[in-house]
């Protein structure tokens, strides 16, 4: 009896791999995990009915919390962008991949499978954490790219089987969503010379459409985190109301040509209003209470961490190092930063911190706290080595 | 006869160096340099009819439009924010330095003197300049930090001598202009948790009194370098007409926490609709043109060039070099971008270019050309080696 | 009638695939290429000798003159190491598959083979080249791996077809050599905790049986390359007379750990006298002609240079860039360097260059000219952020 | 009553400072503190005899355990040089700022002086820890440097006042010594163009005079830092036992060009037996258990906190966050290294680890544990974006 466990969306890709499981590669059970990472509610259930009539047996894992605060609040404190993108799907699937891992741990599966194609990043993602941290108990499977299926042929493959083709199977984009983002790429998108149309939109309103009056959130961070949202403390909470709330300001749209870890080039639009809004605010915030030089270092870290992320590699013993510098450094980036939005907008108008680098009394004009003379042999002395490479190198 | 020149900008500062110069220096001649960088035209007529009651004589050099092609396109090649300030007056340092170092050897000059601060960056700027390319010719001297002068003595000083004193002296604000940027600092900005008011901003519109409708406007570039913007070819009608569209959509404020060259936090207003517009179709025509790898890599030494602008290091050799990779990068950066310009916001919504790696037909889902199967080998390598350390290290 | 051509080393595995490629992959006509990169001349005899009686068509080119001033004349320049090993084969790799394409053309092949395994290095920088400048001109063909074959296998194979056996067939240890440094490795050196036995060196003698006299030879650079040693011009002769004089005395023995390209750590040992000779007297010049500034980001560049020949990477438009800076720097790095060659270490004694940076005269203590007082200012200033943070974070 | 504690080395500079603090700065008392960080017994018992003569007061604190146990042992696993210093009077330098500044506190001082002069990097290093630390606490008081004192002028002010004058007055090297190293500048050393005499060396032999034979000492590692070394475990004999044993096959010179803080070039020679033979052992350590990503990172912080500690911010912030990332990548660092001793040079010829990623079964060639067909999917996607550019960006 060989049995495979299969993450499950409920999408086209991973309900035609259920009937591939059992036909083209002779599994005799084929279990379906969905895990909850903030995706709509239809999302799942619809998943769940779909499981109950194909697969032999479904699970559904609830890791919203874990995901906030595991993952996305990681992210807040590396300020977390891939080449403008803020890791939303790519921050979900090594937790996908782990609780699928666990899942085929309690039914004592042979195999583990996805429905990753392959082009795209989801594949490198899901696989590497599993071989990772599955090693070679489990057999992996990507029916998908192992029989190089177009589209339309699993449309053509699902009819013929009986399999419920998703309503939406003639839209032409690609859709992914959690609670950090929704991603969209495909159809007109695909012509890097066009806007991307209002209707690929669903999380936010168009700026032309958003309210005239800005409004205002105010954030509470402690250790880089952010610990309330106007009053809000619960974690998931905090990103549901920031997602609604500047979604309704029309602000998290990201558009955007990405490298995709293979090394194509891809157009996607994401939605964000959370993390946009809680990024600018940290990023507020740590211009108030990190020097210079830590601003700066930290800025290379966070790109190392993000580029990490996106590739798939969140098992790289390297992520845990790079993320032990971040924390050293995010112990003093506590405060609030008031965050206005307005027509696709987020920007901090007030920021303050009990560790605030910024000296008032110092900056201040009219008086003699800091003896200007101090600064004539810092002049005297800034750029020395270079002045004299120009004058020893003249001709 | 001693005779020393002197940087002129025509506000209070400079004017009350003058009569310091005679008064507490002995020089007995004081010529007067105001350098045109694209400041208002009244503000150099101001200083010029100044400069004919107070100096001995007095020169205005047109530096506009080498500012703009040799200073300001170079800044766009190199991305270049510092925190994400564009860099407006830091850019200008250097060229009024030697515009001012080419005068003080027309007339035979003895000294060089400005009115900075020993607070602000302009002093390593203005100096660090003087001293690699004027070598020990010039002595170099600075009044008021000299003399260690608040703004109130100075006003005292300057109703003492007679010295006309600027309209706006009760202005709390201080303000620097060029072609590419507009900085405010000072009054009711110091206090970090205040949001600017609407009076500093003279270049743009508040984004909530920006007009209902987009715009858009069309940036051709050529090795990355801006050559037309909606038909006008003229490097400096170029800035001034994107300073005032995007001026008029409210686009192009920043308000940040900065860090000065002494390591003082402070706080900053800028309004820079020309450069966020034409930093922002630049960096959309990067994503398309550049590898994943040039991007990267170019992003650090973007940073780079940057840091060394602002703390006044143009004369680095090191700039030449970073410069050198730049360039060659750039040569691919050909294509245009539509940015449609909308109630604070410049967003990229088309780019094509000749050069474009992104492949429609690759990317493309229901196509054959990229055989899938072929990730498999790479998504079963992918983090290899991580994935062996995480076995060899486990306990 | 279908023809391909292999880049042949005359070695087993190159003569294993001549008879494969006709018996598996059914090529009419095998067309052998060697390349001269200053293998033994003993080397590249046996080649087309081998290849006279296998082959139907034989082509050596001779490229050490191209090698040494257009390959490693760039290693020095970038002082070029990757994780202690000084590039030898990887630098080789792209000319090599550059010369065995434009025979490919001559003789308007189909496809072009190579011999390579699938644990090395060279599959990837040799398809990756190909690949690039080939484009899909040529099928490529990788027989050992494509079959997944043993050194046991192929030594079977080869009795079975006739083909001749490497008199050292039973010498465990898998070597390659060219003008810029031998490569070893397997046998016994795959113990990391034995120390290399005396067997494995061939242009080097023991450090211990090397003479008691050190020897002096000096280098003199201009633009960062070589352009005479003791006399010598000729940049080829410049290579082997290092190589003789510094193997005498033991310099250029490495013995390290290595991270291949897909990850695996692997044992290796290098012999590279001139090259090691040529990096200690190339890194000692730039420490006297260039900036700390220049110094700190050109090591950078230079290890990405190192890393992207190393992962071969050759074609990567991103190398050009970084030679662009790198060559931007080097037009000061001119000069004469005398280095000690003596009981297995290179030693730069005596450094002098037109561009020096280093002036005796301000660094003498007896003297005046450098009025320490003007420090007095840098060192308030120095730290100053770092200190403020220490205090306004203090509990 | 005002009272200085001064930092006592018992040299020139700082027994002519005991008398300068009272003529020319006027304190009654003069309080002298000497550091032992593992400076020759003698020099520490002339300073203390010198100062019973001289001061008012002197202590003499044992920091020896303290220097090699959080500041070297850092240094060890921060692989730590700056241009070729393994940095033994900068690891010093705070630790000696520390205990003046605890006597001070103790003795209720009002200031404290050193004797560095305003050409060096010491005079950073001391005031800027002892500011950050002392805050306003303490006067700082540098009377060489604010008197601008030649050597010549010292010596006759000494003579005049009575103060011994070291023996070695006429010896033109400036020495200064720790259990981390030597270091030795001036005299004929500031032609670089002089190999340094056998004069300026006391811990090494000259490798043409050590011994025939090689000596190999066996080191061990826990977590990065060396536990034992041939069985002596006591971190300072440890020190002791390496600068003897490698100092006496003439491992350890160092003869290098060094940028110093203020951008002044010198020629610095140094003698580092134990810190370079533990240095060479701890990288071959890491080579064996780090990944290549972690190494590649590693390095880069690894020159940022040596560039840090160089530059005497050993306080700031940054520091810490650096050795956050470092400490939590040497917990896998731990094993045994057998380093060759020789003629001038420390050799790693084994190494192993419990940790160690080097797989031998995987590596080795005649077996099919790993198969070759796996590379094939990676070697055709390596460098397919660089390929793609190639081709899209022909004329």
């Amino acid at each position: 009896m060989s049995r495979v466990v299969l993450a499950y969306s409920g999408g086209l890709d991973t309900s035609v791999c259920i009937e591939l499981l059992r036909e083209k590669y002779d599994y005799d059970e084929v279990i379906t995990v969905t895990t909850d990472v903030g995706q709509p509610r239809e999302e799942i259930e619809e998943a769940e009915e779909k499981a109950r009539k194909l697969a032999d047996e479904h699970h559904t894992v609830d890791a919203v919390e874990e995901f906030v605060t595991e993952y996305c609040w990681r992210a807040v404190k590396a300020n977390a962008t891939y080449e403008g993108y803020p890791l939303s799907t790519a921050l979900a699937r090594p937790l996908i991949a782990e609780k699928v891992l666990q899942v085929a741990r309690e039914v004592d599966a042979d195999a583990i499978a996805h429905g990753c194609t392959g082009k795209g990043n989801d594949q490198f993602r899901f696989e590497a954490y599993l071989k990772a941290h599955g090693g070679d108990e489990f057999e992996i499977v990507a029916p998908v790219r192992d029989l190089n299926l177009t589209r339309e042929e699993e449309i053509a493959y699902a009819k013929e089987k009986g399999i419920p083709v998703p309503v939406d199977v003639d839209s032409p984009y690609s859709i992914d969503e959690n609670l950090w983002g929704r991603s969209i790429e495909g159809g007109v998108l695909e012509d890097p010379t066009r806007k991307p149309p209002e209707e690929v939109f669903e999380w936010t309103v168009s700026p032309e459409e958003a309210p005239e009056e800005p409004e205002t959130v105010e954030v509470e961070f402690e250790d880089g985190v952010p610990i309330s949202v106007d009053g809000e403390e619960d974690p998931v909470r905090i990103v549901e109301l920031l997602n609604e709330k500047a979604g309704e300001h029309g602000v998290g749209r990201i558009d955007i040509i990405e490298d995709r870890i293979i090394g194509l080039k891809s157009r996607e639009v994401y939605e964000a209003p959370a993390a946009i809004t809680l990024l600018e605010a940290h990023r507020a915030l740590e211009a108030l209470t990190l020097t210079r030089r830590e601003l700066s270092l930290k800025s290379r870290m966070d790109d190392t961490w993000s580029e990490l992320v996106y590739q798939g590699l969140w098992f790289d013993p390297l992520r845990e190092h790079v993320e032990a510098f971040i924390d050293s450094t995010q112990s003093v980036v506590d405060g609030t930063v008031v965050v206005e939005l307005h027509r696709g907008r987020a920007v901090p108008v007030s920021r303050e911190s009990p560790n605030s680098l910024y000296d008032e009394e110092l900056i201040s004009y009219g008086e003699k706290k800091f003896d200007q003379r101090v600064a004539e042999g810092a002049v005297e002395l800034h750029g020395f080595q270079e002045r004299l490479a120009i004058r020893k190198r003249k001709p």
